[in-house]
């Protein structure tokens, strides 16, 4: 069986990991996008949105591990879009086009069901209304092998660490400050759960840090 | 005037600037000595021990400048030692033997009256009563045109820092995960105060980074 993990987690100087104020114009929340200012020029990242050339290095490397690897994904339903409430219609299809790039079955925790939705490249979205631990169980039959990662944002990662459901989780800690937002990791005890810091590794505009137990 | 400056205060990666459970056995909390594993291998810090050797490069500038340019210093109480209420005698001295590295007035901050002590190597600890205005007020005149250090702890920390008192902090990311203690940014809007990131430096054993308004 794979593991449960967060990749590519960027978290700023002062512990949030998304902005204020999310919405349908800032799905990061407010200054979220800073976040991952280490992300936008890699290889990676301008592969994933079809541009040529891009940095290659630390920032690159773990950019590309942080997609690697994984059968299923695991997201929020924050994460997947700005409706809240009922489904209004079928119209909304996350964030990211036609092909995004999960590239696996994706399960979005809500409480609202909805119909799976088929898109490009081989990312379904199954709509999981019965908690986080179902959602788990289906990704890890999904991902037979392969990593289960849980993608975000916040909130989700905070449920499935008190869970004790993570194996590891790497993270970007950015030289920004946000002020106010989603904090990452109040209130939880991360030694009392078992983890401790197993890698550390800078770039010129980050530290990547991989915690893990 | 100088500026007022945190300098060489480390944090956790989960945000706390000392350990839980500080006693006269633990004065940097349970674990909060691990805060500080990049400093003691310096030569800084084994000069200020009385030991030869140590290392050069990031760590050690760092460390250096954290002690460099300073008139005044001010302390919390908590960080002069682990005697509360009042004074049962004057037997304490501090933490750091006849001659303190601090070498200049050094403003302890307390709500308990006591008489100066002249230490070695020219630190003299004055206690101030009648608050953190007063006290910085006190420590900028004998600092004259030399910086001003707020030496920690946490708590003394926040407070100037909410007081919109402090100039700059150089903060050591280390890469260590405590889980419970005291968090140095909870509840404060830094970009609201005024503060961005104006430098970052790896090391192999933290990150320093330095913050200004």
């Amino acid at each position: 069986m794979g593991k449960v993990r967060v990749a590519g987690f960027a978290v700023s100087l002062d512990g949030f990991g998304a902005g204020p104020d999310q919405s349908l114009e800032q799905p990061l929340g407010l200054r979220g996008p800073e976040l991952h200012n280490w992300f936008y020029p890699t290889r990676t990242f301008r592969t994933m949105i079809g541009q040529p050339g891009g940095t290659e290095g630390v920032d690159d490397d773990f950019a590309r591990r942080s997609m690697e690897g994984f059968g299923a994904f695991i997201l929020g339903r924050n994460m997947f879009g700005p409706v809240r409430g009922d489904w209004p219609d079928e119209s909304w299809k996350g964030w990211w086009g036609d092909d995004p790039p999960y590239h696996a079955p994706t399960f979005i925790l809500t409480r609202h069901a909805r119909a799976p939705i088929v898109m490009e490249g081989g990312t379904t979205f199954h709509f999981v209304t019965d908690g986080i631990e179902a959602a788990l169980a289906q990704a890890r039959a999904a991902a037979g092998d392969l990593d289960v990662k849980i993608g975000g944002g916040v909130s989700t990662v905070r449920q499935y660490l008190e869970a004790g459901a993570i194996d590891e989780l790497h993270l970007v800690m950015s030289p920004v400050l946000l002020g106010r937002g989603e904090a990452l990791f109040a209130g939880i005890d991360l030694p009392g759960l078992g983890y401790r810091v197993t890698e550390m590794v800078p770039s010129d505009s980050a530290t990547h840090v991989v915690l893990a137990r």
